[in-house]
């Protein structure tokens, strides 16, 4: 019998995390200030400690990962990589599946990765609270978990339609000390001034951000700070153990590399986390084909053009060279919350730039059947996020049947979905629709970049 | 560093079950049919497929686990023996606490365990379709999961507390193609009996034992069984694989036995499945404390009489011996659906009985902080039927400071809780209330045992 789980000793953990700014063919972008000039990282101090900060700007290859954080990860890393076995012969491939499975970490997904390192360089840096924004409430609860372990206070804005559909998510917050809010808020400016627009918006990560980057920047003591769960570079940094645990455990049974790297991405940072060490390899020749899977109907890679934009709603960050959708549009109200965001991680862009990652964009109805599949072959329930990844993989594999080759593809199984399984509902009565995003959209997005002339186009994505 | 994960390869995993009725001291009272007299296995074949009957009544010590059924536990066995090293810390404690997780399962418990193999013989004997009750929900999804990856019908009565106050677990099941439907129902004469007598009853695991046998048994096409999740000899089998990987991962990190095992215990599956393996060596002379952990709303073997009684409230099943509330005992509406079971598996209570292995009741209140002890030092949320498990193992560790004895204890995770939040919520909002069961309680259960005169008594349990 070949083996389904192929683990790794906690001795033999990554002590270090994978920096791909220092591997990069072309060097990125910087992000701009509001006068059009490239920010100094003093500017990003009242929003960050001052130690993530020199790690959002290094160009330092390998960046060692402090023992105490370690401590934390080891609670369930090195996480399992398992092979797919059962989906394998259920499509009859000649594909191998493997899927490195971040849903065993406490809150249920890889986000904790980043969220302990981030707490612990608060704490630290002498921080006593973080404020930060969560979609599907993957990242909140994570946030959470870490500050509960680390000694933390945390408070979470909560995309309104995730607050609705997913009231576990908020009790699980509360269980690990956490203060979980609906997004739009009344408990802050930006949250006041949407709501007054527009009372029944589903709200977005984008105002959230807005939310909490004020409440951090305006607390009196200097004691909060705002922490962000994807899209900075020392945020896919972290999520690199990944990755690198992943390549260490495909080389343990013989595997030098895999032929397909894949993951979902919303704001990119468990795409980048398995993807970055296997595209380091790729940028040294090897032969691999690495797909960030999004929404159809959030199409950020696929569809948005690559410009000059804000992270949030309220145009209170850098701007950030990246593919977006323009930073006031409002996804459909999709189940996956954590792919419900208009831009991307700029370092990922940059690959795709590159040429090094293949986007590719899918339907939510394909993601859920997809799901099913998974659930009634492998027997685990995923994410709505993950289901991206898998529907991807299963049109690789099949590729693979047609092609007749015996292709080794992985995937990041990003998280389980046992506390999201109202789109499952959606999906079993018939409910669930596809959702292709119309041209007309795109005809905002291009309105609303236009209102900042200093954010100029390098490419158009259309893939 | 010490490590915190003891794992086990993929070939150790056990090959055989272990059956304790070989070892007792003193041989099993026989189960009784209606008239008094011990049922012979013939009789209960409407209700099971005759290959598990066998093994109900087997008392060969070693019987070999199927290679398709290890081919399905194999998705997550062996499970992970961890070390509970961060409560170590908090408590102080000289003790070395240890717990095999279970809750890594699909289905997120131990309960799948058995619900694959019970799948399995009764696909092997020709059966289409399987009826089974839930209490919290976790028994009605392992078996779903189960008969999906088998290929069977399922139908799960869950009683009504659970189903109002857990919708997502409902889901879950459709996930897996089952058909889940709140008892009592209107779809029983069982149901509806009891309906007209109790409208607005929370339901109990008894009354839901009665409806699926009865859909069971009145299948005219005579290819419907019946599977329980507990109680009976079969089930505990299966569940031993838990102990036995625990006591190989105990072994390979040079530990020979452990001084304290605990579980909790609602019809006693998950605690025998951990504690069976150890109890053998127990008989055979080690110095093992064995402790079966029960609420104190629902005290079987703490406070109830040792008797014969029906396994159901509608008196379908045969008279098992065992610690009883008596059948028709509605225990209260407290969170941890799972231990809400007037009796207790006859294989635990021979050994209560026998003093090897030493009942213990811990009230909600104090399992609840206990889990909130866990969820902030070890990072995971568990199950409220665990918190019992983990409030006994905090009581020892703190036993073991006290005395200055570096034990070693171990216990077992029976699941994770991320589907049952609303306990918590309770706790966190102060609206969690102890309940110690009056002795009117008991009056009743008297009352109730006397109406089955063929029920000889053997021994009252008070402790």
């Amino acid at each position: 019998m070949e083996p389904i789980k192929v683990s790794l000793s906690e001795k033999d953990i990554p002590k270090q995390w994978y920096n791909i700014a220092a591997d990069l063919p072309t060097p990125m972008l910087p992000p701009l200030g509001p006068d059009g000039n490239p920010i100094n990282p003093d500017m990003l101090a009242p929003v960050f400690p001052m130690n993530l900060i020199e790690q959002e700007v290094s160009s330092q290859r390998w960046i060692d990962i402090p023992g105490e954080i370690l401590d934390i990860l080891y609670r369930w890393r090195p996480a399992p990589l398992r092979r797919a076995l059962y989906l394998e012969r259920y499509l009859d491939t000649p594909a191998k599946i493997f899927y490195k499975d971040e849903s065993t970490s406490p809150p249920g997904s890889h986000k904790p990765n980043t969220a302990v390192a981030q707490a612990w360089y608060n704490k630290q840096f002498g921080i006593k609270r973080l404020t930060t924004e969560t979609g599907a409430g993957q990242w909140g609860s994570a946030l959470s978990f870490a500050c509960s372990l680390i000694g933390l206070e945390c408070k979470v804005f909560m995309v309104r339609i995730s607050f609705d559909q997913k009231p576990f998510r908020k009790l699980m917050m509360q269980v690990w000390g956490a203060n979980c809010v609906a997004s739009p808020s009344s408990e802050t400016n930006a949250g006041r001034m949407i709501l007054q627009k527009m009372p029944d918006t589903p709200g977005s990560l984008g105002i959230a951000i807005s939310e909490a980057i004020e409440q951090a920047v305006t607390d009196p003591s200097g004691k909060t700070r705002y922490s962000l769960g994807s899209v900075l570079n020392h945020v896919l940094m972290h999520q690199t153990i990944m990755g690198l645990e992943a390549k260490a455990q495909l080389k343990s049974i013989g595997i030098d590399k895999p032929d397909i790297v894949i993951g979902c991405a919303g704001g990119g940072s468990n795409f980048a986390g398995l993807a970055f060490p296997f595209t380091a390899d790729k940028i040294n020749g090897a032969d691999i084909t690495i797909i960030p899977v999004e929404p159809t109907a959030c199409p950020t890679l696929t569809r948005a053009p690559f410009a000059y934009d804000f992270g949030d709603t309220a145009c209170t960050t850098p701007l950030l060279p990246m593919y977006s959708l323009g930073h006031d549009f409002v996804p459909p109200p999709i189940h996956a919350g954590g792919l419900r965001y208009h831009g991307m991680a700029p370092l990922v862009c940059q690959c795709v730039v590159e040429g090094l990652h293949t986007p590719r964009a899918i339907d939510q109805v394909e993601c859920y059947q997809a799901a099913f599949t998974w659930a009634r072959t492998e027997g685990f329930i995923c994410a709505p996020e993950t289901s991206h990844a898998i529907a991807c993989t299963i049109q690789e594999a099949k590729k693979a049947k047609e092609e007749g080759k015996e292709k080794v593809i992985i995937f990041s199984y990003s998280g389980h979905g046992l506390m999201d399984l109202a789109g499952y509902d959606n999906f079993m009565s018939g409910k669930l629709k596809p959702y292709e995003l119309p041209d007309s959209e795109l005809e905002k997005t291009e309105a609303c970049l236009k209102k900042h002339p200093q954010a100029p186009r390098r490419k158009t994505g259309k893939w």
